[in-house]
């Protein structure tokens, strides 16, 4: 059960009550509030008192759930925002992995070029193997800051790990958490204290109800801008790297509150199908899409077969607009 | 290896050539065609000889692929076709099951109102348990057969097992081989006796490489025509019945001359997701789309949660259009 | 529901009170039985009144399901007994296919030598390609049919499509229903009509619900003897051919009443775990173990990779008795 | 390829050959060890006239597989070892989680009636809800330090993220890296700082592959010292929570060097199959086993449904000595 508490209830008295409930309790910015689990379905006559609205949930889907709160979530990245009340389809795009700053400038470029406002790029890559390219780390954090300061796009960037969550945290504009680190209470928790937009990635062996259950982790921290990211779940079938899970997207938008952003490049593992599954995703109805880009795909350090050519995004940047339009909203 | 026998090649002595090299035998029309494994990958003298094209292929996807027929394959209803050089997406709609005359007279009566011009439902119900409704049997089929003969509607229905193969053979005009059925070499062979379209389904747990081999069967026998359909997976994920593989679509658009059907219904399981899911289907480039719709969906027999009832379908229908010509395609 | 029905009542009544109550009817030998769907939970009067015994069940699993029987289903190959009050672990064994009479003599001398009394191999393979080696068919048949005659072997085999169910009714002892055609319900109630043991392999994306209600198929069509195998199911693992699921195989010992045998030879996909898997299956208290040998794998027509040898056998079945003794049981 | 630098080469020079090589480098006690990726296949002269020894693999699996070590790696705990020449089963059990003194003073008592040496219980949990108990945390890792000093048990214990790596390395005798952290390369490698044992959890939805490549971010920091868990992947099938997967246990033992552990609680959920689960795992031959008992199932704060109580502990590991004899190995 969410708690919405009197505004005039103050942190103490506040904080009482949770220990009291068994509760977390955040301040939301307007009032404080209490989360039991969704156990709890009835509130008592102290509980009652002190509160200015209850809302029962069936699962601990709580904040993130349509039961608390109706409309999507408005997520502000200054340029733009998506959710809320308009019908946005936010384009992310850059390469898998910061490798150099040519080539950084260069996938900055073709944002400019199209009007992308948002570049993504990994600094820190959560590879399987040790013994292969890990990413450029700090230096690559440095080179997207000084894309933003330069060019004026905004930054989206992984958190692999907590070694390193401070640093993103500082650095990007939007937080990546990866889906290998999307049970990591340790950065969800960090996530939930910064106020910077948090985009939490499915893990690829995890069910709807823990994926939304992770961006719980970071609304109930007291970050109220988490969008999630479906990338493909990991099925029987092999000749695709992951399985774009679609019906999930349907269930999401059906039941939570939070935007929606879809990333069919780590999905498929193919350029050839990126194109027709972007606009697959686009006609759903999503809030954004993530796809990676690079100068020179042949030659990436990771993620070599996924990767879009300039040439290639451009023909599908192209073709966006159009099924945006057909299904009522706008790519920006 | 697939081989085009001359023309001056009669049936003696292709067949005695295809049992030389251990290969099916069949005419497509035009010629005698002789299958090998594929790993036959050179063609000796005497089969040179003999030989008007051959076409290597990398696995036993022959027929099915692009090595073998680079375009997509057309498939004519009569009324109307998809694949070759059109860009249609055929809807087809109707029931899960046939209940009654006067539930699958509703059904046609909303496809005439549309202009859709196939209807869809079941007569030998693939249920999982013995206790349940196990469809109409052939009094359905006739039923079916009475609304083509009075509203000129064209009819696609399943074959469960190979009890009633001839029989849906025989008054269907889409044969629909169903899922559970899939890898069934009796009814697949059947089917490439026949001359009718061939809608194979996917086995949910079947991966694409069985799914295109399915239809090597038919194909192999000497029916070319053939069509998949996409309806869902078996994963992790419990939230929805089943999850769309539109990954695997995009394969099949890459690397096979069929054209591919999708069935968001039976994917999702739910009605609340079925029609951001088919106009993300037709974005996707497909070549048709089967959605059950029914009268009332609250009474229905079978499926009662993912049948859309004639007023949600109404407003998918209208939505459409729009969609496919934004992918440069047509809804027929 | 299950009824057992009192023994006055005939078959003329029982069949009308199978129609009003929309139950399968049958005779178990001892009295008429109806059975309800499992949403059934109480007998009205009439029933009561022609009723000996009710069974509720929470689901379709109704004749299969402890709740009906609690003991396992006793199973009479007629030189053994596997189920029931025994604690036998029966032993089957034999090549992938037939492909020669030489072979199946050479595998005869092989069950003969070590005392296996039953001996597997497929007339009819479910390729999934129709490029590949098919099975013998009849000729198959015939030969496994000698071997029983010469040698007093008990023969199973498996039925693959409902082109040849009476063929392989006719000639084996034990009709296999292969995991493809585990979803037949021709097949299954052409079983159900024999009175020979049936086992049933489980759907590598079959659920075990489903893979129980097969079962129910063939119980309510008469045939009390059914056993169940673990074959392997399709996961995300790839390494291995499948994924053996004993964990599913502790839910099948809780739950049903079926005796139940595994095939770790299927399920691994190559012959270096088959020995340790199947001492691993034999400790888990099993009915029985299907394993795949041949005389020489190398050059096997089918599944190559996963018979064991003549020699690695010998040492698997010389080491089973230890095991089978250490959790109360006994090899046959 | 792993290469052995001679032991005349000094940090320095194995320093630089590391970073002319793109290689990772550490001492392994006796020499300078140099890894590169997989896809060097062969040395050039300098590194042949540098290297003791080079070891060329199949891919990324490198210093966990049987091409660098054909044994088992011997673990020794202090009062016993596991791997190596001995045949050696290590029974470790307890509850889910630490929830009190007199809960773990219970646990360890069973322990210590029985004989059992290593005492598991979590104390940072990895719960997918933020709203339900989160473990004792710093204060569960006293208590259980307490049971070691007060009753000479070795404790193992979760690292469940990043936050808490440190105070787990230094309280436990085992590192457990859960299943959710598997992935985690900030704490993988500072348990290959660490010199004590590091037992790696599978993820749930990670392949043997990748399973095995944490392992190497273990093992090329430094520490040897490394064992896997199996406990489970995730599938299709719900009746269980998860699926214990004995074909990937039997191609880890044919492909690694690395001692192997079974979890079948965590792979079926239930206590009813633990114990037929637990004889199975033993029969393949295994180096441990994990098994969840609680003084008061009903009561735990986690996991309820999966411990066993003592008195089926007590049954269960009564009857595990005859299936370890059976198959040649000792219970420890």
């Amino acid at each position: 059960m969410v708690i919405h508490l009197n505004k005039s209830v103050g942190k103490e008295q506040a904080e009482e009550l949770g220990r009291k409930y068994e509760s977390i309790c955040f301040n939301d910015g307007t009032r404080y509030v209490l989360v039991t689990t969704s156990k709890v379905k009835e509130a008592d006559a102290t509980l009652k008192a002190a509160a200015e609205a209850t809302f029962v949930t069936d699962t601990d889907i709580q904040l993130a759930g349509k039961q608390y709160m109706n409309d999507t979530r408005s997520i502000d990245f200054g340029v733009v925002s998506i959710g809320g009340a308009n019908n946005n389809t936010l384009v992310i795009t850059g390469p898998c992995s910061v490798e150099s700053e040519e080539q950084i400038e260069q996938a900055s470029a073709l944002c400019l070029e199209l009007g992308v406002k948002v570049l993504r790029a990994g600094a820190y890559k959560p590879r399987t193997s040790p013994y292969t390219f890990q990413g450029l780390g700090l230096e690559g954090l440095k080179l997207l800051d000084k894309m933003r300061t330069k060019h004026g796009l905004k930054i989206i960037t992984e958190v692999r790990d907590s070694t390193h969550v401070d640093e993103v945290i500082e650095y990007a504009d939007i937080i990546q958490v990866g889906a290998k680190a999307m049970y990591d209470q340790g950065i969800l928790r960090k996530c939930g204290k910064s106020n910077k937009p948090i985009l939490i990635k499915r893990g690829f062996g995890s069910t709807l109800q823990e994926f939304v259950q992770s961006a719980e982790f970071v609304l109930s921290s007291g970050n109220p801008n988490v969008m999630l990211c479906e990338r493909g779940i990991r099925t029987f079938e092999t000749k695709t790297r992951f399985t774009l899970d679609l019906c999930g997207v349907a269930w999401l938008k059906q039941y939570t509150n939070l935007p929606v952003i879809l990333d069919p490049s780590h999905a498929i593992g193919y350029a050839y199908g990126v194109a027709d599954l972007s606009r697959a995703c686009i006609a759903m109805g999503i809030d954004g899409l993530l796809i990676e880009t690079h100068p020179n795909p042949k030659v990436a350090k990771s993620d070599a077969e996924q990767q879009l050519n300039f040439e290639q995004f451009r023909a599908l940047y192209k073709s966006m607009g159009a099924v945006a339009s057909a299904v009522g909203r706008k790519i920006v």
